[in-house]
């Protein structure tokens, strides 16, 4: 039995705070302590509030309650400790999510028997250039993406992949996405789906107003160099559409593959296109939001 | 010959305001007065300064000098009037500007006696319903677009068209375009290019998270309302990407065709076919902007 | 109560033989003859076989028991004839279909007596020209497809608007597509959906080569003429995916509204956008075939 | 200097035969031997005919005159023995050819003198299981296509990736490109572009008849199974659009990385993004064929 499991609920879904209560007594009964976010403490009574930059050598795995979203988050916080993720869904199935709510319980004492295998999945970096010299670091599991104010439709971009030009054009932006993000917004975009372990970025413009910027698959030793040509209203950098950062004319930003890595676990069973077409079928999903 | 010519200059181009001043006087020779926007009358020597609201009924017709941007603003100001426009192309070939600056004088002759045809544009009115009523307008030549901020990736729009739900569903704005909006933003979000003359509207999703949203082709006598069911910040409206103004929650757009008209004057070569080939297979227009 | 009611099985659907006998036991118990074509008439006893070809002016209207793809070999029999069309829905849920198997005794009485309206449907008629003169003609609701081998991939094709070149570009076929078509091939080929009863046709390339050759929205009243420009193992041209005519090289195919329309049974509720909601957002159709 | 270079024309291009006879008497002056394929002997006086198959330690290098189509075709006979290539361009700007015909000679020295670098492109072995047993073999460089009669329509096919079910959908066929393909017919269904040294594969539909069968990139190490679930006319599976083969119902096909790779001569300056661009930013080709 390790000592400590990790508790990084989304407090905004109605069912999260009830399933970690549930969760620390659960574990409490078999001897494993609870730690949450500090932010998270008041609502999940029994757990120690440690921030989770810290979990990293204190607890086995984090259970991350909430959906593709939440583990998003997760993800940014946890994967500089190392700190492997168990996703329990509490809404539609994802892409990331490895178990069901109602199957939680099932699931987790062979988890907590280490009997389980960590799907490693690549992570970006994202620095913005001010004057030449890297500023702020934005990491991001999914994408990092460049938007130009979609209303004001005047920008331009150009985009250097290790210094070839791939390209200059108006658009609304530029996604650089993992494998991993390759069925988030880079698809939305036209992009196409990638394999998660597969060693590539995918860089997709979003709406183009040229033909010839279509979605093109890189390197994983590439980096991605984002230059906004003309944008009046400036533009933002985000990291997993949940992070951001204002860009300033002249401001440029660079992307490669982090040196974290967001670690997830698995069963035996899981496969991934197994569950993309199943993502892929299903109807319309109009209550879905933070899965985006 | 008419008393009067307007002259709508985009004075950011370079070549506007020595081609307006060449223009009053070539004009001025054959006993034509020349008005143009008070904003514009430090630049233009010898015309008169007149608000375009007001040269219905005072100018034969406006000559604007710029591109389909420049032409896009004048339509929204002279359509109103009803005052035939005659677009003068400053920089690259444009769908909607009908001469090249070089050729303007030999074009003009004809056109001041009145040998040439109307090409009669649709354009939309949007308003925007607080508690359900209406209360601004917008009017556009191209296209009406509510865009969500696309770093959010939190949106969630519905559209109805003339009362039946079209869709619900995630993703980063809709566009209404007319068929002359039909090759601008509308065809980089995967629209189809509509011929210039149909009764219809398109409504395109931009980077929707559903593949059941699709580039649907409704009529004219159709409106089109969109709710943003979700949208943390908010979202805009914007008119042909020029005007525009912030939506609050609640907040709904309805769009449908306007009563004004565009009016564009063309001569006897005009081709609609030849100049979509021209500018679709046209290499990367990088230094082009205002066309967006 | 009509004198006659005609009946059009899909004898392939292994429900169609017993739902078209009790369909004619149904009708007979009220004093409505059933007629069949004669080669359906062997499984249908009791029903007078008669060519589709004459059943104008002798039934009712026809009920068609099926799915899309039988509607639309119904709709190019019945059309010339003027026959009223109910669609039976025996498998998925179609765009023409108008009531499921299991509700038709429900639906019927209503329709015997005349309580329906008529969902008039434009229609293609395709002429090959051979030497500049039309010879073959065929009808089609969905859309009229040129294929050029696929697998020969130097297919070239030339593409004229009443005239006017739309574009010459390397592809493996051209669409066109009424707007009931709209939501078949051209559909799955890039093209926008477009409202059943707008007078527009859609033409949509198949795999361009080139960027700029994008799904163009025409008129009604336009013609479309396409060419082989090269096509080594020559082309194929289909009405509907159903019928079809080998082209040799330097033949034409010119295609243009039918005079003759597909008419649609339609009761009270029938919402164009709730089907297409319903079609597009259906998981994976699997054992689907015939609605193509 | 080496003993012998091959010369592998097409001689279907005008100039490609007296380019040829130049380039032998250029190679006799230092003391070089020629050899062609013996089909193009009786064009090439002065080349030695030997089959491309007997050239693997034969000839230094071969200089392939023609286009991207003319370089296909010579890696399929050529990769097996290892000989690199050179491509000469004798039309448009190709993907994979090197030079100029007009720099041909100037670019020759250095290639004799060794002094250049090879650049390694994977190429795909498909193979045609008959009742589960390899039957035939197909060698490509660009892509291995399935395709179903197009406009029979009701083909219905299932891709199985490494043993894990990709989909299972009506299409008109499905493309397993190398990423030199991806800026071929892949391009041209929707796929992505690929830069050339990647370990990946892609799989796209064309025209599939459901939303969720989306261009999809794997490993080079997997394997790509596809079968025909119903395609009432039979199937063709061919090799770079080259080679052919017909499939009868119940056959499979097995597409995998090939043991061969082509090798193509790439002097310092060649820049993948660069050719990109300038590719597709290119106008209309309307004489091209053989690239496609």
């Amino acid at each position: 039995m390790p000592a400590a499991v990790g508790i990084f609920p989304n407090l905004d879904k109605p069912r999260a705070p009830e399933l970690a209560r549930e969760l620390v007594a659960w574990l409490a009964e078999r001897g494993v302590a609870a730690v949450c976010p500090p932010e998270a403490a008041g609502r999940v009574e029994g757990a120690e509030p440690l921030p989770p930059a810290r979990w990293g050598g204190r607890v086995a795995f984090a259970v991350v309650l909430g959906g593709d979203g939440t583990l998003l988050k997760a993800a940014r916080a946890l994967a500089p400790g190392g700190v492997p993720m168990l996703g329990v869904n509490l809404g539609h199935l994802g892409f990331l999510t490895e178990v069901e709510a109602r199957a939680l319980f099932d699931y987790l004492p062979s988890a907590l028997a280490g009997d389980y295998r960590v799907d490693e999945r690549a992570m970006l970096a994202a620095a913005v250039l001010v004057d030449g010299r890297p500023r702020e670091r934005l990491l991001a599991l999914n994408d990092v993406v460049v938007s130009v104010a979609p209303y004001a439709r005047l920008g331009m971009l150009a985009v250097w992949v290790s210094g070839s030009l791939l390209g200059r054009y108006p658009a609304d932006g530029v996604i650089v996405a993992t494998p991993t993000g390759s069925t988030a917004y880079s698809l939305a975009a036209g992009g196409p789906i990638v394999a998660p372990d597969l060693d590539v970025l995918v860089v997709t413009p979003v709406c183009p107003h040229t033909f010839y910027a279509r979605p093109t698959v890189i390197s994983k030793e590439d980096s991605v160099r984002v230059r906004l040509e003309r944008s009046p209203e400036g533009a933002v950098v985000t990291a997993d559409g949940q992070e951001r950062r204002r860009l300033a004319p002249g401001e440029e930003v660079v992307v490669a593959v982090a040196g974290e890595v967001a670690r997830l676990i698995r069963g035996p069973g899981w496969d991934f296109f197994r569950v993309l077409r199943r993502k892929l079928s299903e109807g319309p999903r109009e209550e879905e939001g933070e899965e985006r």
